[in-house]
């Protein structure tokens, strides 16, 4: 694409950096912005700015913070003795939402995955082992949140294998069928694993 | 959605109110903001404040430009003969993609819509109109570059009356089965007007 503009043609590159907008999005994204009023975009400028450089992460679960410890592992209503353990800060925001969880959080910020390069060294679990092997820690069962991929299953086996020894209870969150899905259009896998760990009626 | 950080908030807050970004997916750019080095955010936000700070319109066709004058009306190469009148900026790009034109623009900066209440004034008609009145205008021929929609009818309906009595002659981009696409999957519409607009073969 060939822009009349410098100043449109840089917007778009910059634009176009981000995943999932390509060039013929990026600009749709920049006319809209030439539409609004100037503090439109100046507001967007100095909101992702002032994001990226002030944000902290809490030292305790490493989740997104504004300041140095979370606000979940700051609260006296959370339940100290589980944690549950997840890739990343969008997961917690999703288990957050379903309110049915009160529990601590530790992010792994991602996922063992040697194709990617990423191993364990990568990923916060060193902190999570400080954390479940202090003397004065609660934590009596690890959840694992972890998607039910093979790099997801391996993370979660490599970090069970480790806790285990400290005599804490690991699990994992359920997979089967989802609520509101229509049982033949479910995968095989799915369907085979959703038999065979089956909740039992009492 | 809750999030436990009032920065993340207000960045995706003002992505998600750019079109066609919904919160999930302001959240994904976020994310991936703070996953990159800081200077990537810096220069976003940096080129689009730029952009929307010192970007201009061209003075004769209102185009997005760089300068007072845009680099199409300023090139001697072009035909000043022909004016193709488009909606937006968009317009301009995907046809100069084409390079199958070789004559001028004039970008309205919308089109007649009592719905959305734009009329004739919100558009730069009268720009056009002196455009092509001034004693030393060459133009003799406007094409129509609109989408053909109920809106793009009527306002070509509206110009092309006006310019009629200056002698100018006017046409529209021709509307037919796109190239490569099946006959019988074209609407009906689309396929009764390639019908009575068909093209002889000489």
């Amino acid at each position: 694409m060939e822009f009349s503009s410098k100043l449109i043609e840089s917007a778009v590159n910059e634009f176009s950096k981000l995943p999932g907008i390509g060039k013929k999005t990026a600009l749709r994204l920049v006319l809209h912005l030439l539409k609004q009023e100037e503090i439109f975009t100046t507001d967007i400028a100095q909101s992702l700015t002032e994001m990226r450089q002030n944000i902290k992460y809490c030292k305790k679960c490493h989740n997104i913070s504004d300041e140095e410890v979370c606000n979940i592992c700051k609260s006296h209503k959370r339940d100290n003795s589980i944690i549950c353990l997840v890739e990343d800060t969008r997961d917690v925001l999703a288990i957050e939402n379903t309110s049915q969880y009160n529990g601590l959080y530790h992010v792994l910020g991602g996922i063992i995955s040697p194709i990617e390069g990423i191993g364990t060294e990568d990923l916060t679990i060193d902190s999570l082992m400080e954390r479940v092997s202090t003397p004065d820690s609660e934590v009596k069962e690890i959840i694992f949140g972890l998607s039910p991929t093979m790099e997801g299953d391996t993370t979660a086996f490599y970090i069970s294998k480790k806790v285990k020894q400290l005599g804490i209870k690991t699990s994992t969150i359920a997979r089967g069928i989802p609520i509101g899905g229509e049982l033949e259009y479910a995968d095989e896998i799915t369907l085979g694993r959703s038999i065979v760990s089956r909740t039992t009626y009492e």
